[in-house]
């Protein structure tokens, strides 16, 4: 039996925070979505196959299920070392590249590896979102922009990823909010967003060109009372989202965002005050890019 | 009496975490220098006569000694706030905007603002370095950088500061050092300098254009054992100064640094990394500085 054929996918997303699943129909729909904190960084080396158990074990117990895990669960700290795939990959590189667990059952699904600059630069999991996205929205090139902690700016051409970039933004916004000399003037976190003064840090981030030197007006245009206390952590993440977004392909007059809500649409308004349009999606893009991933082990 | 003529000055530069002192004779002549780790942050709202007597009482005994104040001490939460001094400033600017705490006796130097990009900046306690350099250089026009937690570039045109630029970079650095995802990959400080990586660093800063993105370099290579272990410290600082320095006129091919000993030979290494030379002072711009402002008083 192919694995997978007319059966269920289980379909898991297991990051450094948190583990995703999602338990899928022989067409690619989703029956049913289970989310915990247990991330790799809460598991210890040989509990993995437990913790898959007690998040969906009820799902596995039929025989012809196939399960595919993509993100930190194949890298070195997590289930088991998946070796990273090298770009350009597609569908058929990635699926050729699994490292399985039980043959025909439980795979983990690689990496990828690119080289930029004389540098080389990894993704897992990513990859799986983003070929989800490109077949929901019927995409075989495009940019694709995944905001994080550890952002993935993804380079599309002739259905395969071709290269990639990560940017440490969600890292380095939450470093500036609460830890430099910032942190002094910025208000304690609401979650609102002004967005007049978001929109003003992408602008800002766009005229200065290094966010070594942008990050400073947070604090000098506090000092002469130009920028109001509500605005200044809206100001601070325009500044940070409009620097990742300032190194970019002119010729790019369209990206695909896929992420939390919260942050699609903080980056699909930085990308409009630069006049770039945008699309957005969510967890259906990992379902979608996993459920592609059986049907192409399926015709392998 | 004019104050300071043929008498002795109190050189004071007090900043946010030390306070240096010289006293200078008629001739601006370093007679001696006294270093307390009694910056600003340490000392209580209307203790500054007190720890200024405790460190240099025995200097101030002359009567005919005049004392000068630069840095942070003229801030908010200083001795007492000297408004700040608008761009371009020079000498002459800077001693009619004196804040007189006695007459005649004792002044704090104001600090510099001025406009870039639609946003303020400012300093306080580098513009008389400055000066102090301008002064020893013999030197009316160029650039000069003064690296450190927020490194200030500066422009000078006709003897004047026509603009400036603060930069976080040594804050971002130790960020990135110790609170980042790099903390775990970083060895534990050891004060050595890798010359080759950071080397490395800057010309990757240079090619890469944005921070935010060539910072992920330093876990990406070491995860394929590509860069020491040894070297990563020395690479990170290489990545954040050479952003720092990435931006600048291409016309400029000789800066001034002013500094500590250990940043200045650093940042010339970049420098000469990116084809620009450049020559290194450390107090004595401060002392010189001041001396040539009390000079300019005298003739006022």
């Amino acid at each position: 039996m192919q694995p997978g054929m007319n059966n269920s996918l289980v379909a898991v997303d297991w990051g450094t925070s948190a583990l995703r699943t999602a338990l899928l129909g022989p067409a690619g729909e989703v029956l049913e979505e289970r989310t915990s904190p247990r991330g790799i960084l809460t598991v210890e080396a040989g509990a993995f196959p437990q913790v898959l158990q007690e998040t969906c074990g009820d799902w596995l117990q039929d025989p012809a299920a196939l399960c595919l895990v993509s993100g930190m669960a194949g890298s070195r700290n997590g289930w088991r070392e998946a070796p990273y795939c090298p770009c350009p990959a597609g569908f058929t590189e990635l699926a050729q590249a699994l490292t399985w667990i039980e043959p025909g059952r439980i795979a983990l699904v690689p990496g990828l590896t690119c080289e930029n600059d004389g540098v080389p630069d990894v993704m897992r999991g990513e990859e799986v979102q983003v070929f989800g996205a490109m077949s929901l929205l019927g995409m075989q090139d495009g940019l694709f922009v995944l905001p994080g902690t550890h952002s993935k700016r993804v380079e599309v051409h002739e259905g395969r990823i071709r290269s990639f970039a990560t940017f440490m933004s969600g890292e380095c916004y939450a470093l500036l909010k609460e830890h430099s000399i910032l942190a002094r003037t910025l208000p304690a976190e609401d979650g609102r967003m002004d967005e007049e003064a978001f929109k003003r840090g992408v602008r800002q981030a766009h005229q200065t060109g290094s966010l070594l030197r942008s990050a400073f007006s947070v604090r000098s245009l506090a000092l002469f009372n130009r920028l109001s206390n509500e605005g200044m952590g809206s100001y601070l993440s325009g500044l940070v989202i409009g620097e990742e977004l300032r190194l970019r392909d002119p010729a790019v007059h369209d990206v695909v965002l896929i992420g939390s809500e919260t942050l699609t649409q903080r980056y699909a308004l930085a990308l409009q005050v630069l006049g770039v349009a945008s699309r957005s999606l969510g967890s259906e893009a990992a379902w979608q890019g996993l459920w592609r991933l059986s049907q192409t082990l399926e015709r392998a």
